[in-house]
């Protein structure tokens, strides 16, 4: 018997596909030769501060008082880090009204979205911009209003189309969802751009869901400029933040969105019924959060910047490939040659041969099939080699 | 400013409010007086088994192999896991495409209930039930079909209306959502019934989602039959399972969900969006499921009957208060006594001037608003104390 009926949600499942999902294509598959996963950051490479697991171990041990939370989190978690979170992206937070701790930002995501986007309802997405993004607006029976995304010329600061979203707002579209430092190019927009924003968002009402997950881990010669510090009005913007990139805390799904209350509000409420509350211990993995020891995340930053540099350096001296160095963040988004096959072909080839996994650009965009997302953040040395033969690989199929 | 076009989500979340979900009322608020929580269990009465607690700092400790997973979980952990629920259920399951490791069993519900429900769809919800059923149903633009539980009568098994399922099957509804046993009533259902329904399904293709939540905590002289053992197509049935709270590893957010690999399929699409995963290193949580030291579970069982046995007898003896033995889970779901003021306010009052919580019955059925439900997974002698301070509160509202 065929399932009855589901057909009916058949759409919605349509747009949300995960083959080439982050993870998806290597654990629980045996691959061979150098393995090498970039399609998510090795913690084996970058763990976790100690502090963080200590803090979880402990509220595991100290057992009833931390099982159960607040939807929205503890607030003996909240408090601190909402001090901590103003003091990062420059605007007080209000720990009662403006924060909730998420299962991951990814739940930040999904919940802020669910929020703002009713059927049918359109909502601004970058191209290219973090996968789920046009997942999640479309499953919720949202249209996506693409804006495009210029990088292509490393001399110059990456730039949005805002005659694009001037016109979208003056159109009535009242979300925009934006990734900064932008997944997967690794750009940072500029304070101008993100002014010009929050004085478009302030004059026809929209809301910024803005995810800057990566936005700790800026290499020298940028700077990130956080939305909600341009003069965006409090109750139009959404940042999500968390520790499970830069600080490799992923395994815990600990996340945290910031700003307008009354989306917090509603946040709170899916919640509840989504996930009832992030797990009430692994809360704990907040409270070091931004309270490491001296020089830990600057020693990070500087790894991975020279992990970025040499992948860089492979990819610029690579027959046909084009890269931009990132600014932010620990992704590549390298533009592959002309080939004989086509980039799925290329990337099926090179994770079988090799078991380098990438993240296919098609995954961002319509129109970035043509690169590969790269997670650098692995040990230095096997990150080189594997780029080294990805290059190979390409070459193998050189026009 | 007011929050700008949001509005046309305001159905969705006007389904959803949390004022009196589990937790929501006491956490982070100063209460007086003998404070007990029967909104959820107490964790500290009834501590995990330190062999869960284990398992979870040791796949922290390890690190990178634990934080990140296929999105339907660990294999390492789903395989054996599949066995134990194997065993458990009584109807083999296969690892790899009949289960799915949820973020909580909370999570397992809004997967199996989003994959399912498309707009303006119909699904059978019975009154009383877990109040997250009817919610998760509006909320996805679903209407519910009703179906009475008769329990009142503690002298006969409770019952479905079956002609009410089979009706509303052949009308084509093709969902139907239970909780076995039933959350808040702790009835459990008869195996002739739940062949029925078996029968019903199969007939008519109605897909169902049992909730089967507590089904391992069984009081004597009762028995928990699993649906899925009861002939219905392996397609149509989803069963929900998870340690959260006979096992008091709620804090955790580690839950299974086994059966139609197809909804599986979809349920495993929507978490990569809603929540990418369950926490790495807590679906080790899920290694001593089921293999705690002989006797644990028994013991914990009889301590629970202890407890209800005491709280029956309060409530039996209390003048116009009715109640039915739970026989299977940690709840009990008195009917209140006429009095000068409305349930609502006597809840309130209650909570007041005692710190006592309990859960008004109307979240549970637009019917029960007379009722009020414990979580009796308390610490004993302060349980049956609260309950008499709970009587003592009602008598002096006597009409």
């Amino acid at each position: 018997m065929s399932l009855p009926d589901i057909e009916s949600v058949q759409g919605r499942f349509g747009a949300i596909d995960i083959l080439n999902a982050p993870g998806e294509r290597t654990t629980d598959e045996a691959v061979r030769g150098n393995r090498i996963d970039f399609s998510h950051g090795d913690v084996e490479a970058f763990p976790p501060a100690p502090s963080a697991t200590a803090a979880v171990n402990a509220a595991i041990a100290r057992g009833g008082e931390h099982a159960y939370s607040r939807y929205r989190g503890h607030a003996s978690i909240r408090e601190p880090l909402a001090e901590r979170l103003s003091c990062f992206t420059g605007v007080p937070i209000d720990p009662s009204r403006e924060l909730i701790i998420t299962p991951g930002t990814q739940a930040g995501l999904f919940l802020a979205l669910s929020s703002l986007i009713g059927l049918g309802e359109r909502a601004m997405v970058i191209e290219p911009d973090y996968f789920a993004n046009r997942r999640i607006v479309t499953y919720l029976g949202g249209k996506v209003v693409p804006i495009p995304l210029s990088y292509d010329d490393s001399t110059t600061p990456a730039t949005l189309e805002l005659d694009r979203i001037r016109a979208a707002a003056a159109d009535g579209v009242k979300v925009l969802v934006l990734s900064n430092p932008n997944n997967p190019t690794g750009v940072l927009y500029s304070a101008d751009q993100l002014h010009e924003i929050a004085a478009i968002a302030n004059r026809h009402g929209v809301v910024v869901v803005a995810d800057e997950l990566y936005s700790r881990l800026v290499y020298p010669g940028h700077t990130a400029t956080h939305l909600r510090a341009c003069g965006i009005d409090p109750d139009l913007c959404i940042t999500l933040l968390g520790p499970s990139k830069s600080e490799s805390l992923s395994g815990f799904r600990v996340g945290a969105a910031v700003g307008a209350p009354a989306v917090i509000d509603r946040m709170e409420k899916l919640l509840a019924i989504v996930n009832l509350r992030t797990s009430g211990y692994n809360q704990s993995a907040l409270h070091s959060w931004f309270t490491e020891p001296d020089g830990w995340f600057d020693d990070r930053t500087t790894a991975h910047q020279r992990i970025r540099d040499d992948l860089v350096d492979v990819f610029t001296n690579a027959p046909g490939f084009r890269v931009r160095a990132t600014e932010g963040g620990s992704y590549l988004f390298p533009c592959l040659p002309q080939m004989t096959v086509s980039p799925a072909e290329f990337i099926d080839e090179l994770r079988k041969h090799t078991g380098i996994v990438v993240t296919p650009g098609g995954e961002f965009s319509p129109h970035h099939g043509g690169s590969i997302r790269l997670n650098f953040s692995q040990d230095h040395a096997r990150a080189v080699d594997a780029a080294r033969s990805l290059v190979q690989v390409a070459g193998e199929f050189a026009t």
